[in-house]
């Protein structure tokens, strides 16, 4: 029987914690945490992320400040904020949501940012410091998956864990992360992509699979063995006539076969998803205690 | 028969360019490459790396200032000697010899270091800039090694990597650039460290082994599949009374064995150790371009 890998309980447990500590910080007259997002443009997948970021720091106590800059903002424009934001000392940490106007050079803004200030963890600086395993903020979705790890209390130690794409914000980091010598980590971990050969034979060979490709029912039955722990972290729109809004959410996995081999796995929705909310609390937390050393 | 990695000759080639290069440069009036090397204290291993460096600079016609700080020198006294470096518009690129005395915090050291002048590669944000992909200083043992494969066009896409080691400076850094989108490169990367199990049977399937874990014979024929590339970055000393000086320089794999399956494989000494020098080069020159923009 597979033990599901309920996200979004961790995710609220995580919430719950940071509220409270939030509270005593507060009591103890402390700082109060304070992030700001800066949103550029009418995306709506955009707004919805923002919106709901904006709302868990409500739910935690957390100060937060909503910078709705309009579409045609030169990048010139942008950094100037970003350096009101640096210098900012109300503001802990901040974000700008992803993906910018095209005509904005997304690369510069991230390196714009001050890395104290960095909370989600995109600035060359803090990835360095993350390869180096020295105190940093970690990317939302690497970090929300060794939350779950830890919290189910999840064996990684010299288990072969597989990872199933390189991208910079998922798939790369958390291949270095889960071979460095802490846990969840202590690993032996290969890092696959688009160039693979013989997928099959080394994701049967796994013991953990960390998948985040964006295709949905990729990892089939046949190529995981038994009593596997699955992560997956794709969350694809599968187009679907019984849903009200015509398609429904399906991860990378074929989920009801593998969860018949698996002894953990993440469901999707539910399942890595709501973590990086979580995540981005923690490092905010984590912010505000940095800069008020 | 196994082809013979000759990094001492792929050194010296790699010299033999930037000197016609550095000659070229100068003549058309830009700026000559300087170098610096800052070394605190007297350990005699250090002194010989240093002024082979130094050395090499002469060799191919960059400038070179050797600053010598006494043992008792304080961390204050280094942050100094680093500041004023970092701000001297001679000096394109210097490194600070490692390791450090005691009483010094290397990591604080290394992360006062200007980034742009950081040909060692040791400094967070190049790290990080390594896993973005962006230009960056790689440092030099990774470096060494991809010039190898790059210049004898060992074929690296799709294969099977493992890397043995972890390390800062060698395992982890390498694990990511032969995961990477580009040659040499795009190889299925695991890494393995003290925690792996089944290490036999993992490197049984590796195309290519590169190991850098400073034990000697570590690695022996029966853990290899044939037509196996190896790259050895092991330099042990192992005592040998028929040796003048006490001892003889062995790497991490049983050579004389191991080569008979090998299709391509790097000697000790003579394989990946002298390639140092040359990456610590190529990354001077390119803080020379990078520093006159």
């Amino acid at each position: 029987m597979a033990v599901i890998l309920d996200g979004k309980k961790v995710s609220l447990d995580i919430q719950e914690e940071l509220r409270i500590e939030t509270k005593e910080r507060v009591e103890r007259g402390r700082k109060k945490p304070h992030l700001a997002a800066v949103l550029v443009g009418d995306d709506p997948a955009s707004q919805t992320y923002v919106a709901a970021k904006v709302k868990a720091c409500e739910r935690v106590g957390f100060d937060s400040t909503l910078i709705k800059l309009p579409e045609i903002t030169t990048e010139k424009e942008l950094m100037e904020e970003i350096k009101l934001l640096n210098e900012n000392p109300k503001i802990d940490g901040f974000i700008v949501q992803l993906p910018l106007p095209k005509h904005i050079n997304e690369e510069k803004v991230i390196q714009a940012i001050n890395p104290k200030k960095d909370v989600d963890g995109f600035h060359p600086q803090n990835v360095g410091r993350m390869v180096l395993g020295l105190p940093t903020f970690l990317p939302a979705t690497p970090n929300g998956i060794l939350e779950i790890l830890k919290r189910y209390k999840v064996n990684t130690i010299g288990k072969h864990c597989v990872i199933i794409g390189r991208s910079h914000i998922v798939g790369l980091p958390m291949s270095i992360l889960m071979g460095q010598n802490y846990y969840p980590g202590n690993s032996t971990v290969t890092l696959t992509h688009s160039r693979t050969k013989n997928l099959k034979e080394i994701c049967q060979e796994a013991d953990i699979i960390i998948i985040a490709i964006g295709k949905p029912n990729f990892l089939t039955a046949d190529m995981v063995k038994e009593g596997v722990v699955i992560i997956d972290v794709g969350i694809n729109r599968v187009p679907d006539e019984t849903k009200k809004r015509g398609y429904r959410l399906e991860g990378d996995v074929d989920y009801n076969e593998v969860i018949k081999k698996s002894s953990f796995i993440t469901p999707v929705p539910g399942g890595v998803g709501p973590m990086t909310i979580a995540s981005l609390l923690i490092n905010t937390l984590n912010a505000t205690k940095l800069n008020s050393k």
